[in-house]
């Protein structure tokens, strides 16, 4: 015990380490599989190409993003004492991890789905089997990494800035090396934004312009290897549901982390693992519940054909969640101080850990609300189902309640959350709640990119002409991942809601501010400016799918001219061609909500800096960051909703509904409205909805790295002088002397 | 001068007097016109027949409403020290005028449509005068009344609490006179609630009823006398347009002028005026322009039937904004002390003018850009045109895309006019801008008024068969009304924005705290659940339309089966009845959005009273109203003018639009695809949208008056603490003494 305890941090990357080394044994018994006959094999291989060809894209482009973003952070990082040019190294291996991982999940993605095919073709059981384990390889490979390199970079950072300088564990040289690794969170979330946003876009035209041209104007099925634009829209499928899905992950479960570890500084505990405990616990609890995820994926197994899908991924999710939980109470037990003291708050080490539950239940209780909301046969979706008869604008304006209305239980157990998580354990208990509903992260992917496996299996099924039997084998399994689809939004806006106050609370800290008060009416204003974003940002990226889709029609309506052929098989589609235009639109159009993301939080940090006496510039981006959450959380849930009713009141009509006692089906007037709400709702739930994630995400993530430019405190004298303040004001009983000459030794 | 100065109290209510004066002139000059031949009487007898039953019946509902009420108010103000019974009474007043108010604009309007379309028989000029005219009796009947019930009340209620008891007119008794005056701004509110957003489910649900069963079922032409929805119909327009817009700014108005007053009480100045100087001046400013509106209204005239009618508007909105700014500038001189101080921040009285012009010139520019956003031919109505031609699926999304765009700017404008009024005078100057935007209320709703008169002169033309003239002269009148409607909607919603936060300023002075904390949990959760409140308040009303819709279904159908002769025109259908079941229909489905509104910030402050440690349920409440308005105002802008778009955009097709090189008309496939995002858009910008006001400022009031219940300060005697600890942290440098003394003098 003495040996791990000063060892512990060294244990972390090791952690890290047997997700990724788990992750290669799956990977490679995935690869082992059969991939069935060659037309399967070359269907398959298109969409691979495809996707690596949108990647090959995107890397182009973002590597000068990454390369002017870390020369501007590395000039930035000189001109304050509290950061320095290494943000700029840890900002680039954030980024090139997080491209890393979206890499892993696209590669196993592509090889899985044709696999899928192949093992349906024999029974259930092994379909189930390589598709989850496709999935389980994303979830270990975005959980594996992220662990292994924060936990890395984190050993690092903490010899650099505070062992070798002799600093104080709570202090600005701890402060210093945490916001280093802040480039790191910054770097993963930058790639997450083109790998979402652009993905939601590229997904949505593709799969437009595939459709207009093909089936409408062309006259060809969908899915036809004759249509240039097919395999961009099975690329998109990946490109959206699997990569767009872990990137957003990936930087929730870093950010998480990387915040709940800076509000750990500032808490005041005993010597116990070199005074850092509090600031090692969320990375591993990250670590634990990687370990216990690769556990619950295990018993993810059905026992012959009739065995219930679902019922399998709720044992393996419920499993990881009650094991992280229980391992949770003992960690935390073990690591923390009976007694913790946080700017005026004080909680016990048991209140930890109940924010801690709290956090998975919030996860949990999130993806059942938004499985009510957007599952066939439920309330919501009946209504829309019973208005599509009355025609499209009843349809449509039955969705947008139907979405509006789906807000309502959501926000209520957030802010319960928020509320009783900060009532056991202050703002560290917010951030440790959003940590301990991140720690299954592996497991909620590997769930979540299952059902796209299945999917394309489903396709590549169909195309390939096998028998029906297989079909209605992986249509079981896509069943189930149209549910997981759903709850993964669900989990996925309250990762990002969490992660945002996390991040949202660790940048009050840095910057020097002990309020936020919206009694000032600069951050007041700012709290509207705030809240408007999400809405322009939804307005831009639904309008330019709009303008992606007509880009690809173009090109598909080119190579149909001028590549003779194409429609007697004579001639291949030069499918890649599709794939760069479509990703280059999604990229062009993603610069401009990109840009706000981007530069809203600095235009207000550095241009209201000493504009008003009473009111810090932090603190109006505090208002900023707060108005940008609040919208974007429940603008993101309306739309996701709204869509994913939608789309799930469409499909009702496959099956046949029943409406004021009439049967209707595939082809009636009823459906025809439906279909417009599903249209409506593409752009919503693949595209706007979505990327609010990353919206709130990466303006608390960027306004947490300028936190020391625009911080209030001054110098490190000033800062120092602060520490002391604060520990007065907090610590009015407690150990105030033990305290002090703590602060004085690391002085 | 002297004798001014010391009487100027009274001159309020002698403002007002003239306003009500003016209104009577005008009114019975309106009557006296000529309402044209027999048949055009009897439809204008059936429209004003309906909007009595409409007002019968809701008063009827909204009488055990306001006496329930009243009877806890009355319970309550008895609890605590700060308030009394009095509020109570001060309550049904409000309720009885701002009924009153709606009754007299409902009523002219009844009676000024036909006879515009009369006087269009002879000419543009006449018809211009008589539907102004009409608009003009609403807009000063609502002013009026406004400043002569709160000048009157004032001056009892000062009286009654402050002089008669020897109080101190900046201390705990001219709070009470206040606090009591909130009782008559919450009984305005109230009132308003059911007149703009049960009027909205009443239109909406009279509209689709009417056109679904008369147009669809028994192919009677649109307006036909003997659709028994048809009356409603053509009420719903003046319940809607007139009374729920009147009943809106009524509220605003006087809301703000009471936010501007309770704020103006902890303003620390000089002797002048008995002390109340900066309580007086947003009273006197709304009585100043209401005398420039009618200076205004005066010249809006056109010289003959080629004149152009928009610019006659504008030269009278803008003449009367122009004289109010200019007579703002002398009052604020004569009736302010050079120096002002509120809670640390100083300012100057040239300041405080500065934040009144900085109100009007945010008026001005939000209805720009709203009619920007809506305006036929503009870009984003253009946009949308476009988008039909490829469908229904593609007019919605480029409808929501404009709406969520269109909140851009007017956030933008609202958040720049919030921080340059504060940096001006702080709070004071944040309200007393919002004042001087309200200011020419009557003007406003002069200009609002005389669209639905236009538009119903225009339907009587059209029903009695007049020359084709006399309609195109009623045309050009509806025309400009089209856009005044728009713009008076971005005038509205601003309004309730300023206004709520006016109240929002006032609210945490009367609840005894001095910041609201975003970065303490408990607020930022209130701020999620606030900013929630919108969306499931929207889906409510979204919801209720359609419900209340399939109720006048039900009854249209039945008279036509039990009603023998109604198509013979033999038999008169039973108008009433059909605008009863509307009534009834649309306040019952009323009850639950309006209880949310009245019942949340009552659960919230005493639910949290006493349960966080640090953060008091004011604070948390405070944080909840801001959630409430940011995100109303967004959705309202959102709602309204994606509304007012898909409109306009189905409008164009009436001229023809060219669309890629084509021209498109109505019965053109994209005409249709324009038809379902009218519908669409019709509870959006009629009932949803426009509710938003209502919500957010009912919320704020409803806190207002329980604000003494939750206050944390306690007593009188910490109230008084509080105020010398204050007077020392705001004067540290300025005529301290002076101060002591003052406050010391009113002990």
């Amino acid at each position: 015990m003495d040996f791990l305890q000063a060892n512990l941090i060294y244990l972390i990357p090791v952690l890290g380490l047997v997700g990724i080394i788990v992750m290669i044994v799956k990977s490679a018994w995935v690869v082992r599989q059969d991939a069935g006959e060659e037309g399967m094999q070359s269907l398959a291989g298109h969409i691979a190409e495809g996707a690596m060809a949108f990647l090959r894209a995107e890397w182009k482009v973002l590597s000068y993003f990454v390369i002017i973003a870390a020369i501007l952070l590395a000039w930035s990082g000189t001109l304050v004492e509290t950061s320095s040019w290494v943000i700029a190294i840890s900002f680039i291996i954030g980024a090139v991890i997080s491209a890393f991982a979206g890499y892993i999940g696209m590669n196993i993605a592509t090889k899985a789905n044709v696999r899928t095919t192949q093992a349906a073709r024999s029974s259930l059981v092994k379909a189930l089997r390589v598709s989850f384990t496709g999935g389980t390889v994303m979830g270990l490979g975005v959980a594996g990494l992220a662990v292994l390199g924060m936990g890395t970079l984190f050993i690092i950072f903490y010899q650099m800035f505070v062992v070798s300088t002799g600093g104080n564990v709570n202090g600005l040289e701890m402060e210093k090396a945490l916001e280093v690794l802040a480039g790191f969170s910054l770097g993963a979330e930058s790639i997450a934004l083109f790998a979402r946003v652009g993905g939601g876009i590229y997904t949505k035209a593709a799969d437009v312009g595939a459709d207009l041209v093909g089936k409408v104007e062309a006259g060809i099925p969908e899915d036809d290897v004759r249509n240039p634009a097919t395999i961009a829209d099975n690329v998109g499928d990946n490109v959206g549901d699997v990569a767009g899905m872990g990137a957003d992950l990936f930087g929730s479960y870093v950010a998480t982390i990387l915040a709940t570890m800076v509000l750990g500084r500032e808490i005041i505990s005993d010597d116990n693992f070199g005074g850092i405990a509090p600031i090692l616990l969320p990375i591993l609890i990250a670590g634990l519940g990687l370990i216990f995820s690769i556990a619950g994926a295990s018993l993810v197994r059905i026992k012959n054909d009739q065995g219930d899908v679902q019922q399998a991924l709720n044992l393996g999710n419920w499993s990881s969640i009650v094991f992280t939980a229980i391992a949770s109470y003992f960690v935390v037990g073990w690591l923390l101080p009976d007694q913790l003291h946080l700017r005026g708050v004080s909680f016990t080490s048991l209140d930890v850990f109940f924010s801690i539950v709290i956090g998975l239940i919030v996860g949990a209780l999130m993806s059942i609300v938004t499985e009510y909301y957007t599952a066939m046969g439920k309330r919501p979706v009946t209504s829309i189902v019973k208005q599509s008869s009355t025609g499209h604008a009843t349809n449509i304006i039955g969705g947008l309640s139907v979405g509006m209305e789906s807000t309502a239980v959501p926000t209520i157990i957030l802010a319960g959350g928020i509320i009783t998580s900060y009532a056991f354990a202050g703002l560290y208990g917010v951030a440790i709640a959003a940590a301990g509903m991140m720690a299954t992260t592996a497991m909620q992917l590997a769930i979540d990119a299952f059902g796209p496996i299945a999917d394309n299996a489903g396709g590549i099924a169909e195309m390939s002409g096998l028998p029906k039997e297989v079909r209605e084998r992986t249509d079981k399994l896509d069943a189930v991942g149209n549910t997981t689809a759903a709850t993964g939004k669900g989990f996925a806006i309250a990762s990002a809601a969490l992660t945002a106050l996390a991040l949202f609370a660790a940048f009050v800290g840095i910057a020097g501010i002990d309020s936020i008060d919206l009694y000032k009416a600069p951050v007041l204003g700012a709290l509207f400016i705030g809240a408007m974003i999400p809405f322009i940002f939804s307005s831009l990226a639904i309008a330019a799918v709009g303008r992606a889709a007509m880009a690809m029609v173009e090109e598909v309506r080119r190579q149909f001219r001028e590549i003779p052929g194409i429609m007697e098989y004579k001639a291949k589609p030069e499918y890649d061609k599709c794939v760069a235009i479509s990703t280059k639109a999604s990229i062009r159009e993603m610069i401009a909500p990109g840009a706000i993301a981007l530069v809203v939080p600095i235009l207000v940090g550095f241009g209201f800096k000493g504009v008003f006496e009473d009111t810090s510039s932090a603190e109006i981006l505090g208002g900023l960051l707060a108005g940008v959450t609040v919208s974007g959380v429940l603008l993101g849930m309306f739309q996701n909703n709204a869509g994913g009713a939608w789309d799930n009141a469409k499909k009702s009509f496959e099956a046949g509904v029943e409406i004021n006692g009439k049967m209707e089906y595939k082809g009636s007037d009823a459906h025809k409205a439906s279909v417009t709400g599903d249209t409506v709702g593409d752009p919503f739930k693949d595209t706007s909805g979505p990327s609010m994630n990353i919206l709130i995400k990466l303006m608390s993530i960027v306004s947490l790295v300028i936190a020391p430019h625009i911080s209030v405190g001054g110098g490190s004298l000033d800062a120092i002088a602060d520490t002391e303040t604060a520990i007065e004001k907090v610590m009015p009983n407690v150990e105030q002397e033990k305290a002090y000459s703590l602060a004085q030794k690391h002085q």
